[in-house]
């Protein structure tokens, strides 16, 4: 069972080597991330950029060119768009944003023809891990949807059961946070939740147990479910936490980095190769756990 | 200056003892946390409810039944009513709920006649102190305001800052708090937050500084403000978190709680008096903190 980030990161150098494909690579702290990963033999890197600037941080990190596939493409939207036909290509190949633009390396990765695109809709999962809780903790979606319907949190949660999958969760437990318990009918997200419950009931939302509405004390303290008198069996033990909004995924993702201690690894999901793409404020280590993550996810 | 919850309970302890009139007050829990206050010379309790059974929770807990006035009125809606009409006749009294059902309570408290109905909204705020920071932080609203309009969110900032000035924050760094730090048409709460910060400029919202769009991380770290280049000057240092909507309030008020360790004392503003509505979940200390916030706001 992977209970910390830790193990995250054994499992995924216990599996065989993927070819992580960085795209505009030129970016300090991400090259410092994938030598981690290159080191513990998790990923064989190829990078897409300014290979001048690139051989140049190598330089001051001491990093080894030789262990490396450079491709000199200086141009951004070009770099994405070779980046992204050697994943759609290559199986065992995924990507990772270097120093780029989102929208950019999205575009490329959504490109109708050769890109990652599949019918589902793409979205943002964290994996956590925080010293007051004794498992790992998923949550979606605080980056990418802003206010998802109630189809498209179906396909949110799909993603996110996929990468708890990839990490050996095989069967998550999924709570639809809300702000309240009960459904009120003045709570679009108290609504999905009863939905999305039924839906997967009825096996449209497969290889999970969803339940909600939960708030996040129900959902993460068997203790706090007791006190409110909640009988759902998966109440107090939820693995993946469905956020109703961007807003308050991003609230609760930035409360646990910055004031809960927590460390995390995020992908983007719902493509044919899961998208490592970290933040400039994200730490070394956070990105080398998401890219521990991505090869995790394309072992699937 | 008050940088802890325990700064902010001896506060209380040095102004004026206020009168907390608890209604339905046969409550374990509550009696607990006012005989603490009791004992720390914050409040003279008047207690309305059935006596017989408060009286049976005073013999359990060896409270002296002498230091209380206690009024035996069985009827929740009429204890709830004569609370109301007491703290609303009486300088330096304020409310508290007891084992009754909020909607009864504040249905007493807005009673158009003698409740301590104000033109304002009314709103919660919580005032929290967490291990990993080293100011208190202020948070509104996770319980009340579901998806505040424009001029919803201002009253809800008018109300929170009255709460910090109570507690000894004169003017306050109030942070509109979004998914992203720049102005976004598709999501609303940074058009509202645009807006806020003008009426803050106009002179329209008073006594404060009020900023935004701020996600978590850059409204509480100085450094993550300046790692995404944010020059406003109360970026990373905001006292007020101001919430989008009761989802995100809710999410970092139980993270904060449950993951984060905080500590945390709340109160509804917006009214003649503050009123003290803790849940059942809450702890006693809980109770105990938010009626130390209640009695400082009482003496505003």
């Amino acid at each position: 069972m992977i209970k910390t980030i830790n193990d995250l990161v054994l499992k995924a150098k216990e599996i065989e080597t993927k070819t992580l494909v960085v795209a505009c690579a030129a970016d300090e702290h991400v090259l410092e991330a994938v030598e981690m990963a290159r080191q513990e033999d998790i990923v064989n890197p190829i990078l897409i950029g300014n290979k001048t600037e690139i051989l140049g941080i190598f330089k001051q990190h001491n990093i080894n060119e030789s262990n490396y596939e450079i491709i000199d493409e200086r141009d951004k939207p070009t770099a994405c768009l070779e980046a992204v036909k050697l994943v759609s290509a290559n199986n065992g190949y995924y990507l990772m944003k270097g120093l780029v633009d989102t929208s950019v390396i999205l575009k490329a990765a959504l490109n109708k023809e050769f890109g990652l695109r599949t019918s589902n809709r793409i979205s943002h999962v964290s994996v956590m891990e925080v010293p007051t809780h004794d498992k790992l903790l998923y949550m979606t979606d605080g980056a990418m949807n802003i206010a998802p319907n109630l189809d498209e949190k179906r396909q949110i949660i799909e993603n996110s059961v996929k990468i708890a999958h990839a990490v050996g969760n095989k069967l998550p437990n999924v709570g639809i946070i809300c702000a309240v318990e009960k459904v009120n009918p003045q709570m679009e997200a108290t609504l999905h939740a009863a939905d999305l419950v039924k839906m997967n009931e009825d096996g449209i939302i497969k290889d999970c147990i969803v339940g909600g509405p939960f708030a996040i004390d129900n959902a993460i303290s068997v203790e706090a479910a007791k006190h409110k008198g909640i009988t759902n069996p998966i109440a107090g033990n939820i693995d993946i936490l469905v956020m109703p909004r961007i807003e308050a995924g991003n609230v609760f993702y930035k409360t646990m980095m910055f004031l809960a201690s927590a460390k995390s690894a995020s992908v983007i999901a719902g493509a044919k190769k899961p998208i490592v793409l970290t933040s400039r404020a994200d730490s070394k280590e956070s990105k080398f756990y998401s890219i521990a993550l991505g090869a995790l996810v394309t072992n699937l």
